[in-house]
């Protein structure tokens, strides 16, 4: 059996954008498992991208090819890569454009080994400007999934070299830590970067937009219904919640918004 | 080949909790087809999720097992269960929280046989707080995929001890049958719980916030666009609908919502 | 393993009816691919999903069968259908309602043969009104699937009599080319249906609603942020985007409305 390639991308599933990039995965390598991880990332938000990406990086099989396509700048000159390499004795290989979308897996990931897909060989016949996760990603996956060797699909590179964004970081001052909102989700809770052992090693205020929340606790269920709750959630950071309704909304919180831990 | 896994939960698409508890389950089970019915059950809403579950039921392959994460306690003392049964002669495996999900799904079990999962070397060597879907549910429904008893991954437990919830009743007086809405579909079609063979069998008004429909028709298609009607549906029980219309929102209502049928 | 089956429709992904169908497919054909499309073409809009279908048949497999319902006249004497055909080599099997959905894929297929679906064997045992995609389409898709020949599962019909739509024509006349607006993806970009060889063949003022926008790009990365642009997209066709932006809200536009090609 082909390896599994786990999707993630911000086509959204209205579009037959990403089904007609699995029908050319599927017919390159039959029988290969198709994983949707999101294809509901924000529109073109690549730093969003790297940040789910990284979320769901524990969780692959071994062996398993991502192919991530969050691409702004497609038909323009950024490259497309693949990179591969290790993370807890599982072997990843991700096919990407290089705009920074790898920024949290790179640090991952050992062993790391990059790839420019620069062979025409590996793509579709004919190729558009602007859907290269169906002309470029979708083939470079499907050859990966059943085992050609990435290294023969382009040209050598230093994965040193590729692209990283800016992201927004966890720091720290006289007045306790900083970090920012990272993710939003259906629920409406906001999931920060601030990492679960920080969270957990004290006695804090968290503070983030209109929303104070005293404590760090161990679930949401520890609240009542409709009160505001800090804890660290299941992507492993500090999670601001309120029980059975939209944090978001209520504190008026959108993605990329700072997250203090005061003491207190 | 592994048994498939049908999945079902609250979880939406948007975010990655779904597509990671996937990739989860095909690393354990390499190979097992997954299939989606739906992660839009209205949030928390596990009546929904039990109306919805016994609707799917009838359709799913013999040796299915089935991950149905609506979880609204999820971190509290709550118990993680595996419910095994047959229908029409195919053996179903349930990978659920005790919390009343398989209210209307019990009913269409026999042979039942249910055990507690509380043996943590089927769990994640992690688990989370807030996502058993991945920690706890995901691993269980793959090893039951690959075949492993669900009776070696807990303690055996009685099937008439599971949690059942309070539902809409469908009941009879003077005056006709009275039942509820279940499901509001993406067409604005009203399902309500009122037995297909109950409204076929009379000639009956039914009534239903603003709306007033004389006669149970054969289908949609027998009225007129734009017109109100009434006919048993594709779920086996009264529908009410407006052709190429959205009756929901026309008739203001909602899931719970109270339908009758009276003689007319 | 059995050959892929497509799959695209109206259901949405919110209600079961999708995954249902996919659990009757499943359990009919085990192991057998199963690939989403899109289940979100507007509601009913048979012209919006042979479009699509369309736009989606030369990335499909050789081999694969489409599940493809789109069924506002689910329930009455309209024919189920399987279609077969080949397109570059490739061998498809379109099963669908004879509505018109395949009026741009008949026009792409060489060596069509088709079938009416009469032979209630290859039904589900059960048949409703109201979801042929359960209790039809999802049946024979699956049987196809495995290999049986369509041929066998019906009485053998005229391709030449399917069910053809009036779609938007394109023309030409002393002022330019017209064309339609086809399609609105989730970024807002307006897939039209000239083809690219017209909108590259020759200096053109692009029209459609409020917009106006000079030449036909390569991309629309060949414009500044927030610009307007026109350019041969990914489905082979004109499109009308605004880079970063929404144009179908910027310029209200929607499906079916007319876009003109005039020399300038």
């Amino acid at each position: 059996m082909p390896h599994p390639i786990a999707l993630l991308s911000d086509f959204g599933i209205r579009d037959p954008y990403a089904g007609i990039a699995k029908a050319v995965m599927s017919s390159i390598a039959p029988g290969a498992p198709l994983i949707d991880i999101t294809h509901d990332v924000p529109p073109q938000n690549v730093t969003a991208a790297s940040f789910v990406l990284a979320a769901a990086l524990p969780y692959l099989a071994d062996g398993t090819v991502v192919w991530a396509v969050v691409d702004p700048g497609v038909g323009t000159n950024r490259a497309a890569v693949a990179v591969t390499g290790t993370m807890d004795g599982r072997h990843l290989t991700l096919i990407v454009p290089d705009n920074g979308l790898l920024t949290e897996s790179l640090d991952l990931l050992e062993q790391k080994a990059s790839v420019r897909l620069d062979d025409p060989a590996f793509y579709l016949a004919q190729t558009s400007a602007t859907f290269h996760g169906r002309d470029v990603f979708a083939p470079a996956a499907a050859h990966a999934a059943r085992g050609t060797l990435v290294s023969t699909m382009g040209t050598a590179s230093d994965p040193a070299s590729l692209v990283r964004l800016p992201l927004p970081a966890v720091t720290k001052d006289a007045h306790g830590w900083q970090g920012a909102v990272r993710w939003i989700d259906r629920f409406g809770d906001l999931i920060t970067n601030i990492p679960g052992d920080t969270a957990r090693a004290g006695s804090w205020r968290v503070r983030a937009g209109r929303a104070t929340v005293h404590g760090v606790s161990h679930t949401f269920g520890s609240v009542p219904p409709g009160e505001a709750v800090a804890y660290v959630g299941s992507w492993g950071t500090l999670e601001i919640a309120i029980r059975g309704g939209d944090a978001a909304t209520r504190f008026e919180l959108a993605i990329g918004d700072e997250v203090r831990l005061q003491p207190g």
